[in-house]
């Protein structure tokens, strides 16, 4: 039985591209003023260690890990370690920043500090390491690439073989993966290879010329020449592992470096039974110029090459073939980055195969492309990373390089504060929650994009978000009744709080029969049950006539089969945001406006506002530009303006009739000057609804005064069960109020 | 101060209509086959008569009583009596029926049981009345109207009066309104008196002619004539009436019997200080000829006397005034029904008072008709109520009469079982509910008709029901996960259930390029991953070609942005209904289809089933009636039949394709069939949404067939959070099953 050929013989409609991929991205928190290693401890806002699924941290106590979940494709895996990293440079502290090169800047064994962990045997381990290679060695940072074969894939690729055993099939198919890994590792160092010099001090003598990867070579990472693991069988392979572990050349399995690992059981042996499920592969370099240390048309040319790989042919002579391409790698690791390959690399085996791959199963243009874009590469050295960063050596030191370059990155995760990098087509308070969920280490799963659908876990804790505040702590019936404004008014009312009163109508007679209703009350408004944009709204801020009624009453009714009539209340209208019986903000949006400063023209003063970076279009935004449409135009004409008049300075003028922040408005923090009564006021008819989270719209006349019930100086005229979370945050004035948090702290209280 | 020439003073667009209703109806329940009292207890079905605040017993334990809640219109509160009255008629035993007469058939002191009533106040208050009165006039049954102004309406009177203090206001209104109510009572006894004779026996010497009224005679229920209560001021009122119980005259302030009586707090005094809040008005014999006794025509006059009682003064010498009406009244109870009104009838007063009223506050022409209609009564006896009912007379008896009209409307409440009258707009579903609700004594309140919106309370315990199984069990995201099939497949994956293997795609080329995948699956299903009516799926049982699955996949994103793709699953669909962990019912649907009998056409089968009494058109019954459209004949036409065509005997034709109900589909209940493991199957499903409510899709390919993980020979297709119930407990075949109660039951476990 053999798993050679097995590509070649396979149907060409294989979902050849099916696979899980997982990525893990090390990296060292520097400290913005000394360029050293930052001092700092691990963020406490980044939450528990002890089961934080995202961000850890590696060997010392700045060296942060960040692990995307497994993904099933590369693109995921990458987009999840974008939001990852933006999460991590949002939460560590203001003065770091993360070094975006696999070599640290110059460091002292004593400014590495080992990770602060709980874990007993985690700390011993790290001590032992210091023992053996130095604490120096493990600043040493890169990325691991996890990769399994698509379970349809390997069941069809298993259907074809003619195995019995699953788990027999996929040791050797892995295995051999493995092994050819191994074999051709040279190329990736040649591609990849970013770690050209240590600085001054790093290792006991300094170096010379710049190399292709230290971190790839004899000097990075490597086990004691003791240390021997054959990859000829994997029962060889147990059995030298745990070997080595018996007579303590290695302290635990895991200490065994190698560029690819055996995945899917703690201990090597556990493989034989129950089957290898993945390969880690660790010889990545960080790749200085991409924000994740990555780039996608890497993660996509190694699953081409793994591909080709599979495609291959085993080694014959496993220990002996592998331990020449071993030296081919040590060769090209400490060969000048411009350097071509050398002729005895057998590159034409690895180019033919990924092509031959890509005409087997049609992949898409993509994969020929990257091939193409290889070969020149492989022409011109200089277009490899490695060569690349060459050119950023500045008296044998990368530091002015590393420095301008991770503080660029680190100034990115903080260009929009608001928006969860990666995740920015979702809406903003489903990233909001996600970034929350991440920085505190609670594992997401996102079941549904495009409908906002989240999954939680945390331990055997399992919570289910929708668009933002969608959860389980809303009982079903609430929703339904904020939803139908005639239901929302008969409960707030019969629970004794002050709504308009008012009359709903099915049929146009009926309404016209009941004019004598209104007829003496001081202004109604009539509008559609259910509000579409405003439409068919009417506002009467005085006593209605018969004929003024029938016509919006006709309105009203061209827009919906029911109709509200309603008294109208006078005031300016506040948004509440309650949660679990307490207010947490409250907002007062304001039309489209600018406020004149005595000599720029509103078309000017227009750019001005819109150049917020807080403003932009399409609701990615918290704030949307102001747009100079129709509407706008013909609100400021009937003030007596054009876009070029120059308003008196202080003097605010509207470009729109209604609020909405969708429509330029501007969102204020009323947070703190609202008089604390109306918070109280907005918790309780939230919690006469029975609502969880719940946004509360009032009318008050003056935010100043208490609220009296006597008085009736609050009338509520909205209920809404899904409330914007975002709007409170980021606002156009004021400090903005963080309330997604709040919403995952009530989800998981244990936290 | 006073009340008088209030309304003639106000302005004309007050809102004169505005009032509360409440009706109360007693009955007796009668034996079909002695025609005798009922012997048979008040049934247990309808609740415990400690709290039910709609089927009361009144003296006797057959003696029902149904009573409204305080409505808005007259229409409504007619509406609700005739939900009601359908409850209890499919309450009472089968073998009883309600007695639609005022005077009761032949009837013996020992036949009358006094009710069994927990309260031992009311039990001795029977007794002293069967002393004081005897049983048997204690039979004699009536429709009581209750009446208050609206609030708006009686605002905006006092506002324009010179009143300081509202309850003066309140009770000078109300009580001129009873005293005038008392001085024309005659009126409402020559139009609407039905009690023309009593059963031999009933009395001690029997009877020669019909009367108008016994009831509303000095033969019906009065007090002894030692009880003389003024009503020439509230005060005297009062202090008569405790007088009365003070000395014993009166056992308690209930039994001073009134044609009208003052409501609003319990004890007479209290009115002094919080006001007369509605009048209750007890003169109405039961119209026999109106199955809730009662006519909407009746309420709508009686509602224009009234305002027309308003309209005119009130008496100057009371209680002079008020003896002349009752002799006047005791004339015309006492005359034959087929006589005209006295002379002495001041009858164009009253007449030019409601034109007037009509004419002031330009009442719709419907009231003027009204005012025609009774002008008609007046010029001709036979057309009252009093004067119809005298045809009916056989041998000096109206039992014959009596009990064909009683079990014509005993009938009426069986004959569509699945509504509820009065409702039938409302969802079918809502209809079971509140039946339930109103049979089980719970208050019901409908907050929004159109939105299925109902409160519900029992005691300080309320739930709101949306759409019948909306309700507060359910956790907003359950039903937001069932919502989409993505997320509801996933987590029932994650769960270990069988769902169909699949992908979601959002544009078309990346459901292209993946066909490799479903290449190889042995049929599958492409839909729009938000179904509508079925549009967009295409099935394909065995392996799919590139280019069907390129236009199946293209007429999926016709119909949504979203599509899925997905394994077929062979076998039968069944759906589950699952509450609170339990499966209560498995229907089956089948396209609509008929089975010949060997000698009748397509066409004359499809009208034989189409006669099931189930199958209406609309969804307003349970199954719908087989349409011979297009699709049909095309249906029949690929068979190779007409409409005319003869199929054999036995063989079974469908007319669709689709097993929907709602396209003429059979609904089978399969629960008792069904291998109980599925049932267990279907419940865990549920629980693992942590769905309280749910309907779960069952693919089953042999339902005999024990469930196994293993052989997976169950699939779920799909969830719905707000499953139809009706449809269980109203089937084509099969006994069906009751669900609505049982939802009910768990909502108020307390019942």
């Amino acid at each position: 039985m053999t798993v050679d050929q097995i590509l070649q013989n396979s149907s060409t409609s294989l979902p050849i591209l099916q696979g899980t991929f997982g990525l893990e991205h090390e990296s060292l928190r520097i400290d913005r003023q000394s360029n050293h290693l930052s001092q700092r401890s691990h963020p406490d806002r980044l939450g528990s260690r002890n089961f934080h699924p995202y961000i850890q941290t590696d060997y010392s106590e700045p060296q942060i890990e960040l692990i995307t979940p497994i993904s099933q494709s590369t693109k995921e895996a990458r987009r999840f370690l974008r939001a990852i990293t933006d999460v991590a440079g949002r939460s560590i502290a203001k003065e770091d920043y993360l070094w975006p090169l696999s070599m640290p800047p110059q460091v002292s064994e004593d400014e590495i500090v080992i990770a602060h962990l709980e874990d007993a045997f985690e700390r011993e381990y790290r001590e032992h390491l210091a023992k053996v290679y130095g604490k120096r060695l493990q600043t040493i940072s890169g990325i691991h690439y996890n990769f399994g074969l698509g379970t349809d894939l390997l069941n069809q690729l298993f259907q074809q073989s003619n195995y019995q055993d699953l788990v027999a099939f996929k040791n050797d198919l892995y295995l051999k993966l493995a092994q050819n890994f191994i074999k051709y590792r040279w190329f990736l160092t040649y591609l990849y290879g970013a770690s050209p010099i240590a600085e001054k001090g790093f290792f006991d003598h300094d170096w010379d010329s710049p190399v292709r990867s230290i971190r790839n070579s004899s000097l990075g990472y490597v086990n004691h020449e003791s240390v021997k693991i054959s990859y000829s069988s994997l029962k060889q392979y147990v059995a030298d592992i745990e070997a080595c572990v018996a007579d303590g050349r290695l302290i635990a399995e895991k200490e065994f470096y190698s560029p690819v690992r055996l995945r899917g059981s703690k201990r090597s042996r556990d493989f034989l039974e129950r089957g290898i499920t993945y390969l880690e592969f660790r010889c990545f370099d960080i790749d200085p110029f991409d924000q994740q240390g990555i780039a996608q048309e890497t993660l996509d040319t190694v699953h081409l090459l793994v591909l080709a790989l599979l495609w291959l042919d085993g080694p014959e002579a496993v220990d002996k073939e592998l331990a020449a391409a071993e030296k081919l790698n040590e060769h090209i690791a400490k060969a000048n980055p411009l350097e071509p390959l050398p002729n005895q690399a057998p590159i034409e085996d690895l180019l033919q195969a990924m092509r031959a791959v890509i005409e087997h199963f049609s992949l898409p243009p993509y994969y020929s492309q990257l091939v193409d874009q290889l070969e020149t590469q492989l022409a011109d050295p200089r277009l490899t990373i490695g060569g690349r960063l060459a050119k950023e050596i500045k008296g044998a030191s990368l530091e002015e390089f590393g420095r301008k370059q991770g503080q660029t990155f680190s100034n990115l995760a903080w260009q929009a504060p608001y928006a969860l990098k990666g995740f920015e087509t979702m809406e903003l308070s489903t990233q909001l929650i996600m970034f929350d969920v991440i920085q505190k280490g609670i594992q997401l799963e996102i079941l549904d994009e495009s409908d906002q659908f989240l999954k939680l876990t945390l331990g055997d804790h399992t919570e289910y978000v929708k668009n933002g505040n969608m959860t389980s702590k809303d009982s079903y019936i609430v929703p339904l009744a904020m939803e139908n404004k005639t239901v929302t008014k008969k409960i707030l009312r019969q629970a004794g709080f002050p709504v308009p009163e008012g009359a709903e109508f099915h049929c146009l007679e009926e309404a016209l029969d009941d004019f004598a209703r209104f007829s003496h009350t001081k202004g109604i408004v009539i509008k559609p049950k259910s509000t579409n944009f405003g439409l068919g709204i009417s506002i009467f801020k005085d006593n209605v006539s018969q004929d003024d009624y029938t016509k919006a009453v006709k309105l009203a009714f061209a827009e919906d089969d029911s109709i509200l009539v309603e008294d109208y209340v006078a005031g300016t209208e506040y948004r509440f945001f309650v949660l679990e019986g307490e207010t947490l903000a409250v907002l007062l949006r304001q039309p489209a406006n600018i406020i004149g400063d005595g000599h720029s023209t509103i078309k000017k003063l227009v750019d001005k506002k819109n150049s917020n970076p807080l403003r932009g279009t399409g609701h990615r935004s918290p704030l949307e530009k102001i747009e100079l449409g129709e509407i706008e135009r013909l609100m400021l004409e009937q003030q007596g303006y054009t876009l070029d008049s120059i308003p008196d300075k202080d003097s605010r003028i509207n470009l729109r009739e209604n609020s909405n922040i969708s429509t330029g408005g501007d969102s204020i923090d009323m947070t703190e000057q609202m008089h604390p009564s109306y918070l109280e006021l907005a918790a309780q008819m939230a919690e006469a609804m029975d609502a969880w989270v719940c946004g509360v719209d009032l009318i008050i006349p003056d935010y100043r005064e208490p609220y009296s019930k006597e008085a009736a100086n609050a009338t509520c005229i909205e209920l809404n069960f899904n409330p914007l979370m975002y709007m409170h945050t980021y606002c156009a004035q004021g400090p903005g109020q963080i309330v997604s948090t709040r919403v995952i702290e009530k989800l998981f209280p244990e936290l």
